[in-house]
């Protein structure tokens, strides 16, 4: 037998089902787990149930929060007439880390992919509409991938008439990357994108 | 600020003190968490509470086991004259999988290491020794490193007066390796263990 024990074959399927975790990382996780004292494992568990039952959606933004409005959407220091547009609740962790931007947030969660079903229905989108009144500029922060580029055009179709000023993130070569090895569509943006300098 | 959630926050915390879990991966796990629906957390969040209270360690051969002793143990199909002494519980596992291997295991819980203290009282060393009545032969299968060779001869110099067989698992050439790419010490090892053909 391999595991002698059902609820140890239990903890390594559990860690296994996560994403980027292999069987064999999952048995080293569990092994680990075994080793630590009762209170690791309750805190452990109990993050697990706070996080469902404390965290849900934003009813502005969309993003994850606690409080509603989230402090983002609540906060009095940031501007409210600039919206940056993303994809997924990590693309706002993944801005506020830079600690450049200190205007709203949109999360639509997903894009539009015909070819999967998801249609503007699924996303944030009528949710974004509805919250432009007194708004100047909305910058697109979507994936630079065939379904973020569709939904941008579909999200400049929707705004363009509103007469809001709308942006795009830069897409070109990556900080501390190499242009021998960038891809073409990477090379072929960075130059179409050009700066005077 | 970084997470619009405490919870979040302490769930990433949690998962990025899991060993090869970094603060990265940690994230992208609490994301998915989110995505997921909520009997797949109780799900997740039982299975760590289960394992700390339902498993202990076998009385006889100090595995991890729900039943004392543990399935291996307490089988009728296996020979009880042999034991296979390992360091660690996932060492049973890495044994079990070959399938090749039917008799009985010891699991001492680390390996003799001066430097950090660990002493032969720190280990199922005396719990080895006091089951040895009837056992014909005792198969070493510690870690080929220094604490692995270290604990090896102190237990062979405890064995050795019983007049039971001892015998140690080969090192040599892992299979599926390249003798280029293996370091001295293997080589040197493989060439003092050969065998005739």
């Amino acid at each position: 037998m391999l595991y002698t024990s059902e609820s140890m074959e239990k903890t390594v399927d559990m860690f296994a089902s996560l994403p980027t975790i292999g069987r064999k990382t999952a048995q080293r996780l569990t092994f680990f787990l075994l080793r630590q004292d009762e209170s690791y494992i309750d805190k452990f568990s109990e993050s697990l149930q706070e996080l469902k039952s404390n965290v849900k959606f934003c009813s502005n933004c969309y993003n994850y929060t606690e409080t509603d409005p989230c402090p983002i959407c609540a906060s009095k220091k940031r501007n409210t007439s600039i919206i940056c547009v993303v994809e997924e609740p990590n693309d706002v962790n993944a801005i506020e880390k830079t600690g450049e931007y200190f205007s709203q947030y949109h999360v639509l969660h997903g894009s539009l992919n015909p070819l999967d079903g998801i249609g503007p229905g699924d996303l944030k989108i009528a949710e974004l509409i509805q919250r432009l009144d007194g708004v100047e500029e909305i910058i697109l922060a979507l994936n630079p991938s065939v379904e973020g580029e569709v939904t941008m055009q579909y999200l400049v179709k929707m705004i363009r008439p509103l007469d809001i000023k709308i942006t795009r993130i830069a897409r070109g070569l990556p900080i501390g990357s190499d242009l021998e090895f960038a891809d073409e569509a990477t090379i072929s943006r960075a130059i179409e994108g050009r700066i005077e300098i």
